[in-house]
């Protein structure tokens, strides 16, 4: 089973004051990226793995989701999704992606955001979804690129020259990566690019886009803390379907 | 016009005892993962771009392809190519990767080594390469990894524990590199993951494989020097067809 850090009462805390989810969509400097790689969502039955509070499933259903069926580990995330939501097509389950099983052909899209670096076994989960889509599906998820997970110490340091540099090392021995963050040995598993895009191809999936999430010059302007986010990629987008 | 090291004195006398200029395919530790990214060779049409000395237009031959045409900027390394070939299918032209033209629809496999980051603008050779394969023609090419190419300063550090540690930063900031590399300011493009790959897709490839050079257990029992490659991918190994 999973490592369930949400429902550490510390993590819990320091989590719920992200940006991301007090702001919900708007403080996610991605979603932009993200939306552009979605479907068109009239009509579309779709998995939220790893929906947190909901605010993805909610959007969702605002832009014409016939259905939106939402996953997480936590309780406390369920929990607060079921209470924010008042709408009979959202449906929230607690479930571990390294165990769920989602229905064969149900759904039209599968939407994931920073959830799969935590799941220990990606090819089981992605023949599941691959099962679960119906044929032309969609697959649309987000997840802490290999560059910025891979390294045993992953934090900035500076050059000679004062310039900020991002460590990379360890990048090719997969697995287990523990990082302090709220609390302590939060456990998290680092692939390679070439694993994730492998695995998604070798189940079935063809491969649409990829994006290294980097902010405008306008996000930058905005928030000059995100020009960091230039140096090296946080984040890994990826879009797929099934063929 | 592509920079032409290779025609330099200076950098054509170092090259030339690289160990893969020297022992060929065998001295080249990726040589084993290009294989397998292959497709079988049997009566193939194959363009090699970026050839050099022309130990893969030679070996796609003994392996049954109808004909080479192999590609190179350097006259230095098409003079010793055309010396050390005796086949009448296979020809050996000088060419600038920036500007090449192939015929259209006249090749079932376009293979290529180390060359394309040498390449200005990866867009137009990707169309140009997809004009000139037959529908299903594959491409297999490498090129030095955007993880090894992007930094300002792309060498090993020492962390505080005395570990390797690779410098990653301007990941997201495209365009020229400059290093040295036998000769100073060589000239290199860098682009991200990202780009590569969705300038592949756009051009209407479908991406079959990824391949981040890592050395086998085998490989580095017998060289241990290659161990440092376990750190991060020096090189990126990538299968498409037309579609």
């Amino acid at each position: 089973m999973a490592q369930n850090i949400y429902d550490d009462p510390k993590f819990f805390a320091g989590y719920s004051q992200l940006p991301r989810q007090v702001h919900g969509l708007k403080g996610a400097p991605e979603w932009n990226a993200i939306k552009a790689m979605l479907p068109p969502l009239e009509g579309k039955r779709v998995a939220d793995l790893g929906c947190g509070f909901g605010w993805a499933s909610r959007w969702m259903r605002q832009q014409g989701a016939a259905s939106v069926m939402g996953y997480d580990l936590s309780e406390k995330m369920i929990g607060r999704a079921r209470a924010d939501t008042d709408d009979e097509a959202i449906h929230y389950r607690i479930a571990d992606l390294d165990r769920l099983e989602l229905p064969v052909d149900s759904f039209d899209l599968v939407y994931s955001a920073l959830a799969f670096h935590y799941v220990a076994d990606f090819d089981r989960l992605v023949g599941m979804m691959h099962r679960a889509l119906t044929l032309g599906g969609a697959l649309v998820f987000t997840i802490e690129h290999p560059i910025f997970m891979a390294a045993s110490q992953p934090d900035w340091i500076e050059d000679e020259q004062g310039r900020k540099i991002w460590p990379v090392n360890g990048y090719s021995i997969e697995g287990e990566r523990r990082t302090n963050w709220f609390v302590d040995g939060v456990l998290k598993y680092h692939r390679t690019m070439g694993t994730t895009l492998n695995t998604l191809i070798r189940q079935g999936f063809q491969i649409d886009r990829i994006e290294e999430f980097a902010p405008t010059t306008a996000q930058i302007s905005e928030n000059p803390g995100l020009a960091e986010e230039l140096e090296r990629p946080m984040m890994l987008l990826v879009s797929a379907h099934t063929t």
